[in-house]
């Protein structure tokens, strides 16, 4: 198979570095010869202009720099071909850092002390191990697995759910909607990884929440959202912070993005709010693995990373 | 040997749940029959009074509960009997919480994050591989050690000081004043885990402080201290600060504590303030440690985790 041109088209990143990167190896353009444009093979894609792929007679894989796809499903034109994720090391490791992060946070009472010390106290307050401690982590993908990974090193009991049963070594699993509730009445730190799906839009609503252990002592549960932020419902999340549902939450995602100025989010004491930062991608790490797998599909390899368009992610 | 009777001789803790879980196996005064109570055989101190052990004449051992034993050195009256450190392996995970949540917390950019939220302002700060970051532990015994490990899983780069050379895997040793300049060169967000010795105290000056490095782009080194206050000196660390040496600190001890509600610390915007709380001694944890050493000191067994008392620690 002959070396097949690269289609680029990226919303809200900036392309040139991308560009540079691939240009490396490839032959890169911006916009098609026009809508039927033969000599397109491969389509690198961040919310791409729907009906953009549609009808390139050659196109061959579509590649999307990052781990969500929701963003490709987007398009009413969208073509029949392969769609691959991908998900650097560099991404998982970003995002395992962010949710030790945000959940060491809450767990050692950031806010608390934080409060404590703008009025200059000094009191300790009482500190629970992290082994009774539940964390439940929603999607246990590539990047819910390798949080899960150090949270259980760091001595916190670890449960995770998915839409489809699977084992984790020293994680106990729950899956699909009977599975929901039990994970959600074991579950002090809710952390939601999953994809963006029609079968998770807005799942993160006030019942969802109602559903979290609440225990004496730890004052509500917490919720940490890396995900995506159409999985929960921002107004939702303010109820249960007021009515103590919720103890506190860390939030990188939003319904709307930019989150809105009119936000009560921005303002809320309990809430640590994030730009869509913890996990970004970085072409320094992504374009060398999509021009590996170019190459591999060219000698006939199969493809990694594929996505199951049934499932949507 | 008898089951030799306990003085605990406790200061700054509540004694009661100590002794309620020391009496479900051994006798237990709060204070001796005289300063020549020859029925004590063992003491469970914290920053005891001076003296109170001098003329014991059958002590044969003290226990301190704690992984810091300058409290015990302080004392100009201590006995020569063998001084034992008890360090449960939960203070060893809460320190390990504590460091970890803070060099994530500077490394993932929270004062810079919190600031914009206060300002409803979404913009998403350039974030570094962990790869990139150099953590460097000061003190490399059971604490330091627990730290590297997990700060080495999520993708840190992690380099190590003690007094006496030691192979750590995974980590970057430096021993010795002749390996101090070059570990603080090569250090990015500085750890201190040091243990309060005359060699030790002040160590942690302005002079060191300038050592570490300064790279473009991440706008000075960060300072945790979660040891001994008294091995930092509290002006040099605002002097740091103020002149862009630090970027930020997390300081969980001081040279007074409580710390004055005069000191700069306290309303330092680039300062995290927490007080003394980064793991202390659990009783539920640590009485069946030290109850298990004397069973096994009245056998015959030789002691564990026994004082150097000519290093100190």
């Amino acid at each position: 198979m002959d070396k097949g041109r690269v289609l680029l088209a990226l919303t809200g990143f900036h392309p040139q570095r991308w560009h540079e990167l691939l240009s490396t190896e490839r032959e890169v353009v911006l916009e098609p010869d026009g809508p039927t444009d033969p000599s397109i093979a491969y389509a690198v894609v961040w919310k791409h202009r729907p009906n953009l792929l549609t009808s390139l007679p050659n196109l061959r894989v579509i590649f999307s720099i990052g781990a969500g796809v929701d963003h490709v499903f987007a398009d009413p034109g969208l073509p029949d071909v392969p769609i691959v994720k991908i998900v650097a090391d560099n991404l998982t490791q970003h995002m395992t850092e962010y949710v030790v992060w945000r959940v060491l946070d809450h767990h050692r009472q950031a806010m608390l002390y934080r409060s404590q010390q703008a009025k200059k106290i000094w009191h300790e307050a009482p500190q629970r191990p992290a082994g009774d401690i539940s964390v439940g982590i929603m999607g246990m993908g590539t990047l819910g697995r390798a949080a899960a990974s150090i949270l259980k090193s760091l001595g916190f009991c670890v449960n995770g759910w998915s839409r489809r049963e699977q084992a984790v070594e020293g994680v106990s699993t729950f899956a699909g909607e009977a599975g929901l509730i039990p994970f959600l009445n074991a579950t002090d730190i809710l952390v939601v990884l999953l994809p963006l799906t029609p079968a998770t839009r807005g799942i993160v609503d006030y019942g969802l929440l109602r559903q979290l252990r609440r225990r004496n002592g730890l004052g509500g549960a917490v919720l940490i959202n890396a995900g995506r932020g159409r999985l929960q419902k921002d107004a939702d999340i303010v109820r249960a912070l007021e009515d103590g549902t919720l103890k506190e939450a860390s939030l990188d995602v939003f319904e709307v993005e930019p989150l809105p100025k009119t936000s009560p989010l921005w303002a809320h004491p309990k809430v640590f709010v994030t730009p869509h930062a913890a996990a970004t991608s970085d072409p320094n790490h992504l374009v060398p693995i999509i021009l590996r797998q170019m190459d591999a599909f060219e000698r006939g390899e199969p493809l990694r990373d594929l996505v199951d368009r049934e499932a949507g992610y």
